[in-house]
């Protein structure tokens, strides 16, 4: 991919407010990765481990950080790397205009607004009383229930569902399959069966929150689960009712939070971590992957393992348990050596005395 | 939400069964969390959790249980307040009819057999042979496969999938995005590659089960995979094939349960639990979250960790685990202390003693 | 399920290349398990676990290894049994045949090219510029992005989603709700918020592979994620951006990869295993299920546990960890033997002596 005529190094510092070391008219035509880049095309170093990649790499050109070293060939320095790459993908790979109106073959309600500005696409169903925003893009085969709000430029990718009442701010992407606004898992045993609770709340997603594939948020019993501005939710999520999680958190794939958890702001929540229902999680708590969070954690920590630990402390554990073997045999032997030095010295264990030990716990 | 005329609080209790406690003729419009409601709504406080919410709350009544003491203002007091709620919620939210018909934009085969009571949504696919009992909800963009039976009642949320030959009793309700009978996962190596054996048995959900959104539930290799009566499961769910659920079980999010177990009546399988194939698990076992269940676990036992232990057990070992760094430190310690009073004794340790150690385990 | 007319044991013998022990003239009309299999089908015992239910199985004829002893009734013993199950299943149940052509409910964008004997199900979607190849099979509301290319006789299931420019290889078969290419997880905060790393990469499926129901495998950032020849991947599994699983791995379902992982040929790994971002897993390797793998693997080597050991000495681990809370007990009556005989003996213990040994570590 890029495009054909493509820019030269000289534009591209310019643009991305980088210093070049190298022919300023030399021009490359796309990005590609280290290891597949040709002469024709910029890659990037920016993380370390893939400095080898880069020495034999045939790139016509490289982004690097300020501090990167020793590397020969044109480069593209910039203080802020990450950024830069940004921006140089989106130069390359600039979004495709989305072409506003209705597909004849989608099936939108007559009592839903949809926006002039906004796409809908083939097969979409769009129930009673919707509202779709400005420059709205929805895919083909997307559901959105009755009543859902969609915020301007939020993009539903394929095969996304909305249940009824759902609402979406602005700049809000779906992956697809997504489905937000199922009901919550809520049960009452009444000595015949389960009987369900009704969920007869709704989910709240503000600006700028992305949501992964095939992810699941249900929503609230009452009132909302809410997810808020600038959070990143990644695939195969499950969040459940009541939930909320704050402003710029990140979850990883596979997460699942349990009803009614109140996550801060600044979450980060790595792959496959699970939370217990009704817990409080601090503004910028860090969760390692597979953590299972059965307490609430305060501002700012970090936990690991299952149950959850201090970070460190986890650590700790994880280096020392690998010994847990080798310290059981150890344990046996000190006890007949305690045995033997008891008997040298005429020493009497009563059971008695032991079981006083362990009362004293 | 809520109804605009709404009802009197004589009128709650009369319903509810409950006792009144304030003014007969004050009137609600509806129910809310306690945080949000006002003096026109009700709500609730079931879960002491709350009560620091409902002590500030600004709701014009409480539904609590008949032992809440020391709430002021008006409250209607239950024996059951969690059936109260289900009954408050379904009054204020009853379920909208369900419109009777095929949309006219619904894909139905001609020999497929649909009640005329029951709701076809647009886009929805109903293949050859199936059978669609009275009063099946089926939402837009359903797959219904060929010979697929769904029982009277069931309600298949919008874009669920049910596969070839699945059949589904009374009051079944999928959530979005459910797949029901794809193929499990079952091969055999060959030498050149995996060979798929292939997965021609079925898979049959009983009256009253709940399943999630994108939960998976894989046919049987030969025969049924079978959810009963009653249980309900979660989102993100995967059931292997051959498996089978006993009745009134709760299976929450994420839980991952292997080809050809079977669990019994009333399991309870918290979020993220694994379940290892072949596995017998009893009436009534109880999974805590996360666990890694490895073998079967009789009637009534609770296990929890990784691998899966009596939950006592489970609990003391997590308890003792955070102190077992300083336990290697001490033991460490223990053992110089034991070489000093050794070697004060004239005690010679030799190694070929130690090994006899290892040797008796 | 099965043929009205069935096989005779002779013909079933002949055409398995087994032995038959029993009337060659029998006719069995169809296969089912060893518990509901009559007189008229045929069952089979692989999976010595199943013996007892063979012992009192009413089925009209067995499929059994070579070695298997003690049955009586007809047996059909075969040298291969998992293949020769293969056959039998397939031949009682062979694949329904492909209707060619394009079903006149499917939106086929007019520079898409579509092979005359692909057949595309109702109200599936394939956008332009897309390419699909001879004898592929697309259901009912698949959605097939732009530029996107399917092998030969590849078969995707109702709802499956294929995003721009995503390649799969022939007799590909990935099962419903599936998704393949959508956008990797990756962001970078600069202050204000999480800025997406645009996901401009691709992904290649070659030949051979299955992908489980509601499976996710996300674009690559720049470049492709690959899933190589002949590897089986489950339901609900994560696939990151930039991941390659090399040729004939087995991924059971709920795993995750994180994004840039790079698996060998012939991994194996089982349930709800979690792997960090940036890993090498070598050929061969076997992650036991809910392993948590933080570190490359090398080949042939076996993972279990969280963070993931060597298997046996996770098994050690396991084996010991119940042990844990009695150790702790019993160091504690160590310790207070020791300070018995320390002051019989007037050693004198410092805590200067203690936090050196502490430092020695």
């Amino acid at each position: 991919m890029g495009t054909p005529a493509g820019f030269t190094l000289g534009e591209l510092a310019k643009t991305l407010g980088a210093t070049l070391e190298g022919d300023p008219g030399r021009r490359v035509t796309g990005v590609a990765p280290l290891d597949a880049a040709g002469p024709e095309q910029i890659s990037f170093l920016i993380d370390a481990r893939y400095r080898p990649a880069a020495e034999t790499s045939r790139a016509g050109a490289l982004l690097v950080s300020e501090q990167m070293s020793g590397l020969a060939g044109p480069l593209l320095r910039s203080s802020a790397p990450q950024q830069a790459l940004i921006a140089l993908l989106t130069l390359f790979h600039p979004p495709a205009p989305t072409p506003a109106g209705i597909d004849p073959l989608a099936i939108v309600a007559r009592d839903a607004r949809v926006d002039p500005s906004a796409s809908i696409g083939a097969l979409a169903v769009i129930a009673s009383g919707a509202v779709i925003g400005p420059r709205v893009r929805v895919h083909p085969l997307v559901y959105i229930g009755p009543f859902v709000e969609v915020g301007e430029e939020s993009v539903l990718h394929p095969r996304v569902v909305l249940c009824e009442g759902v609402r979406l701010g602005r700049r809000v992407v779906v992956q697809p399959g997504a489905v937000i606004g199922g009901d919550g898992f809520g049960y009452v045993f009444d000595g015949g069966g389960h009987r369900k609770i009704p969920q007869v709340g709704t989910v709240v997603i503000e600006d700028d929150v992305d949501i992964g594939a095939n992810t699941t948020i249900d929503r609230a019993m009452l009132g909302r689960t809410i997810v808020r501005r600038g959070t990143k939710i990644d695939n195969l999520v499950q969040v459940g009712h009541n939930v909320e999680i704050g402003e710029h958190s990140i979850i990883v794939a596979q997460v699942g939070i349990s009803g009614s958890c109140h996550l801060g702001r600044g979450v980060i929540a790595a792959g496959q971590v699970g939370f217990a229902d009704h817990l409080t999680i601090g503004d910028g708590a860090v969760l390692g992957a597979q953590a299972g969070v059965h307490e609430d954690v305060p501002a700012g920590e970090r936990r690991l393992g299952t149950p959850a630990l201090p970070m460190l402390q986890a650590k700790r554990l994880f280096a020392s348990q690998k010994h847990l073997p080798d310290m059981s045999r150890r344990l046996r032997a000190a006890e007949r050596r305690l045995e033997q030095l008891e008997s040298r010295l005429g020493i009497a264990r009563s059971k008695t005395g032991e079981s006083g030990t362990a009362d004293e716990r």
